[in-house]
């Protein structure tokens, strides 16, 4: 694997997840590949998770860390090309991200969509700019519409705690207060095409997700008819597509509560934190015995790793 | 040690005395002990001493550190339970603490009181979290109501320091612009009993420590009387305890200078610091031979790495 | 070495500059001459290049970094001698340094100038403060009129570039929407003086240097005659020293153009970076051929790692 941004660049999906398995029962087996090189760790918004398990993940494998917080640590970045830059941004990001690629063997880049030009959110510039110009592997922590080491977790997690072959697995829409970008919602039906099992995304008229990540996806818009018999329950907020970061319902009937999660097949509750609670999801399920939040958060540490370890191992 | 959040956690303290001297002799003899494992210092408030000689202390013990400012670096965090998250806080604190227990092996919190609510300051809420739900060993860098690495630190200082076997310590409140916490005061009180010493407390009226402190201790409202034949004279502003968190007197008469340190038997001048020169020490006390700040500061890493070590020996 | 915060902290220049290329050869070579060492980084402002290439140093000789952002993880500092501290201003910068030296064992520091006093920023006080307060060795990571590791890092560059034996090297100042300080060009003026080379200083009247920097330095008004068979442009923005702080020009005809560098003696372009696309210089050179701004900031990295280098050996 050269870079990582999405289940594409995923060579071999079955390999990489045994390798997540074995790395969680091992992670120190191979603390040596990352001697003498450097993640380079590059943040343009908040990050707790991704943050800390990332780092994990590059410690498991003896890879030294250099942390930025754009905003915080840096300069200003101007991200259009061929601007006249005599306003406030005192750096081109082409010059920084050209700069950062001398100083690292790997770096990861969260930038988040800013949910106003759906064009540019979709072009997944500030990730893709990285890619083209630091020379180096690149690592997804989050872009403005893909969120691929959430996924990879979640389907590790998935495959330890289903119960049969086929399992049914359902991404059920619920409301937030603010607009929140698709991401993790496109990713997650990026990637459960990986496995083996029932697919239905549930969501309000209105939310459907990009055409390029909703097509051939079963839409129920029935919240508990698609919750009937579910083994899993991935619940997550985003904020409209077609009427571009719009919120166009708050409906608190969508939010998961024991009642829905009757419905469903003794199902586990699952979402990528962080969480609104009693919002999104009501304390009884989030802190029920079927919740695999906890979970889900462990194994980013063992997302990120396997990922690591494959890029070290093949561009290295 | 399970936990370090106060000298009730610790078991043997002339023995954990004992190792911070021995490792202070030898800082790197026990350098493989923290390998494969990670201390995450979690701060919700400002910190120079404390992150830097808490780092110190995990790196001369081969402990790899991951540093969350929270403010800076996460999201906005909800503390009180089971309310509905419909306003501008991302996640919460419970699930936040979760997350980080499941990437680190120890987590150091800093969470300074707020000064506003006496019962929710004094029940320590967000460390007392951190104990609940992190599923880890937690260490205080600092709670709203206790700052026991420096108390620790100040007592292997003393220990340094004394020329004779039952010295005059004497912990005098002085005067601040701001209302500042009772944190380092109501924990030296608390460690200085483990000590053979006479121990004396002066403030003005209305300064009272919580009862839970000052319980047995000697209180004598005259500074000069207090400060006879002192040994070490520790100074430290705190707001009121009985009017919470007010600023009841600036009197600078309490200020400690060299005339009244002339009272004292040829006493050391001791602050935790960050302090406020010339306005709870003038310059010529805190910069003269007698002034122990910079030993007490240097003490902080011998006082986390032996907290560190017997939590690394006793949990892994 | 003791400190690095000049030219003329450095014994032996040729023989730290072949280190440098050494090093480049091989990074890992010393890796265990910082084992058990921590170097400290405090920025008081923004840094990318600084922040990063320090760090990457620092990890090729095996030693830890902690990384403190004063305005973000600390207390506002006091700066001035006696006053009386009862504002803003929670620690005295000069206890802060004295601790902040038991902790480390090398110490780097990042203190802009502020551009409103000539006087006080002349007088480099913070990184003067940090030489005497530290008790340990300090390494500039730029001062208010200095900028040491990047102009090493340039002459580096310059001898890997140079296709004669006497190169033509020209420092020409170009405009900026706002006033910055003059330590790069006076550093550079200050190193360059060490490279067999024909020099030469061009700039609008009013943008002379400090007379401790422009001494015996061939100054030419005219840029397109300084340009003349250059073999080096080293270009770069800096606010007025006889005006101090102010920005007496924004001349768009001094910017660096593709008509401007074919003056030249088919010269490199250099800058350090962050730099004002199509303000200091246009798309078109700094993307060019002869662009040395990413070769510049790799040498960043060699730069720092020869100085540790030289520190640890000397000191320890």
């Amino acid at each position: 694997m050269r870079h990582f941004t999405a289940l594409s660049d995923v060579e071999d999906f079955p390999g990489l997840l045994h390798r997540a398995q074995e790395i969680k029962k091992n992670p120190f087996h191979k603390n040596h590949l990352g001697k003498f090189k450097t993640l380079g760790l590059v943040f343009f918004n908040a990050s707790l998770r991704t943050r800390l398990s990332t780092q994990k993940a590059a410690q498991n494998l003896g890879l030294s860390v250099i942390v930025l917080n754009v905003t915080a640590d840096s300069w200003k970045m101007e991200t259009e090309m061929g601007v006249v830059m005599n306003a406030d941004k005192a750096e081109h990001i082409k010059d920084a991200i050209g700069v950062m690629g001398l100083y690292c063997d790997i770096i990861g880049v969260r930038a988040f969509a800013n949910l106003t030009d759906q064009e540019e959110d979709y072009s997944e510039q500030i990730l893709l700019s990285f890619v083209q110009y630091a020379g180096i592997p690149v690592v997804s922590l989050e872009s403005a519409i893909r969120h691929p080491l959430q996924s990879f977790a979640d389907l590790i997690t998935i495959e330890e705690y289903r119960r049969k072959n086929h399992p049914k697995v359902v991404l059920t829409w619920a409301p937030h207060p603010k607009a929140l970008p698709q991401a993790v919602a496109n990713s997650f039906v990026e990637w459960i095409k990986a496995l083996d099992c029932e697919f239905v995304v549930t969501h309000p008229k209105g939310y459907e997700l990009a055409p390029e990540f909703s097509r051939e996806v079963h839409i129920e818009y029935d919240q508990n008819k698609a919750l009937e018999d579910a083994d899993f329950v991935y619940v997550k907020n985003w904020s409209s597509y077609t009427h571009y970061g719009q919120v166009l319902s708050q409906d608190i009937d969508w939010m998961v509560t024991p009642e829905k999660m009757q419905l469903t097949n003794q199902g586990y509750f699952m979402h990528c934190l962080p969480v609104r609670r009693n919002v999104v999801v009501s304390d009884a399920v989030i802190d029920g015995a079927q919740s695999l939040v906890l979970p889900q958060a462990a194994n980013r540490v063992f997302s990120a790793q396997a990922v690591l370890e494959a890029i070290l191992e093949h561009n290295f």
